[in-house]
């Protein structure tokens, strides 16, 4: 089956071209590209949603930065240089939590500097040819995390079809093009497998039913959408062959903070004895970090709960708990589908193997 | 403390009076009552929702075949007895697999035909008094879970205030004023006991958002929304001492059908030790269904899922399973609290010998 994910960000045009983003705000109602030309633009994009998901926003912020000094009539390059780092500080202020942003913006930035003997035009298509390298870079991770999990599902299904069941959107909308948890499933269907894929619709902002299922339509794969608590039923009922969701973050013993429900469907499939996967980039894999105790977790507004639909849906003045994430610990979690492997536990060990390899 | 749950529905007034529901429709945002004088109005409360929960829509069609023959001329018992026949038929029709609304209509109606020697404005008077009657069973009924849930938990609970965890709404509003899961949660803390309670808000319907954590909020009770994929979060940190929910139907060996998640939640509090009770009286209690799987589950429409809340939240056109009820095999059940005590496993038994006593 020929797979063609739809392009979350892409390049088009040559130096003077433009980003052209999803505006993932219009999902799943409309599918309408964005042409993004300046920085205060792609800020915007980047600040209400338009662009989201941690490598995603990485590549928008570094499209951003070229884009505000594209024009630039700089003389020098420390005049250039100055100009870069105002941008680049300019944008971190988007989403001032997303730790991929900072990254991509220091990489360009590192990029500047050491080319500082370059006239700056030179610079700038330095720039330019860097930030199109992360999106190749990106697929390159999110197409080796989906042939290591086909694998795995290859290993495992002796059914006809394939069921995973998966939660929010680690898909292609959420990088590049290919997406952590979805990538598997991709990689799948492309070798001819046949695959059908739950997606829980992840309340409180449903990217499950908002995008999860809006790209795996488009792109093909047979989707059946279910309300999160609806995971039970139809595992008990032996609809999943597999479990398989990306990561905010993975901790040095394995322990991996993802968006909130993901806990508990963990917990689900650990009963029903159903493989959980966790699809995540190293650069997710935080060694530093020992256990998933130590992730602070967001609390967020009521109202993501009482109103999220655009109306209310529960009495004015009631209290609510609405954390962003649950760390899911590592007991729970049968691999980690990753660009260099599948690392089984203990993972504390096999995580340090596999860093120790990679340095 | 003192509580006084909402009455969901009561009669107001002489033979001349009314009913007044609660109209749920109305809930979270408006909370309003609507006095029902005639059998038309009856109906389609019971049709649209403005009156839900089996026990509630029962008393509801009591007062209903009452209203339709209250101002009745007819000149015999034959002729009065054809008028109460057609109203009952025409009261079945408004939510054809509510089986307690069946089981309301054929007591009066069989009140009706045990008094064929009274004259008419007699039986009409039995039959408004019996439809009150069946009022103040329920509070009976649901008062005697309320003491049975209570002393279980003061039992348990070894903090100073005791937590507990609700699915949708098995709470007042679904009977007269006390409700099943709720009851023990109102008379613990008549009881002076420290008490709060996390609603579910229970996607697709948001019966925990719209409905118990109005009615708590109502009568003082602290009360904690969350959305469904977050129980696993609380249950984690320690804060839920026990789960209680109510049931649609239990079979004879003690499974439970209840509304969709319940089984989830079932699962989450066996991983985490935590009691799972279900509060239903015996009237739920199906002792000729031998087990679970053999209660069909009601599939419905996917608009409920995609678009539940007034917008399109899922792409057009989106495979959707939407099952309302789920399953919740005996094993997972700590114990069943009944109008005659706290039921505990093994089920297939001591519901038996429950039966025989009552016999």
């Amino acid at each position: 089956m020929d797979i063609s994910p739809a392009k979350t960000i892409e390049w088009v045009g040559g130096s003077g071209g433009a980003a052209r983003i999803i505006d993932q705000t219009l999902l799943p109602n409309d599918y309408k590209h964005l042409d993004i030309n300046d920085v205060a633009a792609m800020w915007e994009a980047i600040k209400v949603l338009r662009v989201r998901g941690a490598p995603a926003i990485g590549i928008a912020a570094a499209f951003g930065l070229y884009l505000a000094v594209r024009d630039s009539e700089a003389a020098d390059y420390s005049a250039f240089a100055a100009q870069v780092n105002e941008a680049a500080e300019y944008l971190a202020s988007s989403r001032p939590t997303a730790v991929n942003l900072f990254w991509a913006l220091r990489r360009i930035q590192k990029l500047v500097a050491d080319n500082s003997s370059l006239p700056v035009p030179g610079i700038k298509a330095l720039m330019l040819s860097e930030a199109i390298a992360m999106i190749d870079e990106d697929n390159a991770v999110c197409r080796a995390i989906g042939k290591n999990g086909a694998a795995l599902l290859a290993a495992r299904a002796n059914q006809a079809t394939c069921n995973i069941l998966t939660h929010c959107n680690a898909g292609g909308l959420a990088t590049a093009q290919w997406g952590t948890a979805l990538a598997p499933v991709y990689v799948a269907a492309e070798q001819g497998r046949s695959i059908h894929v739950f997606a829980d619709e992840t309340r409180p902002l449903l990217q499950g039913a908002r995008l999860t299922a809006w790209e795996l339509q488009q792109a093909g794969i047979p989707v059946t959408l279910i309300t999160d608590n609806m995971a039970a039923t139809v595992m008990a009922q032996g609809k999943v062959d597999a479990v398989i969701v990306g990561a905010d973050r993975v901790a040095a013993n394995g322990d991996v903070a993802n968006k909130i429900g993901t806990f508990g469907v963990a917990i689900l499939a650990k009963e029903f004895g159903i493989p959980f996967y966790v699809a995540a980039p190293l650069s997710s894999i935080d060694m530093n970090l020992a256990s998933g105790e130590l992730i602070p977790i967001e609390q967020r507004k009521a109202e993501e709960v009482t109103q999220g639909f655009g109306r209310l849906t529960a009495p004015t003045g009631i209290q609510v708990y609405n954390p962003a994430f649950d760390v899911t610990p590592h007991r729970y979690i049968t691999a980690l589908i990753t660009e260099k492997g599948v690392i089984r536990p203990p993972f504390d060990q096999t995580l340090m193997q596999l860093f120790q390899t990679q340095a």
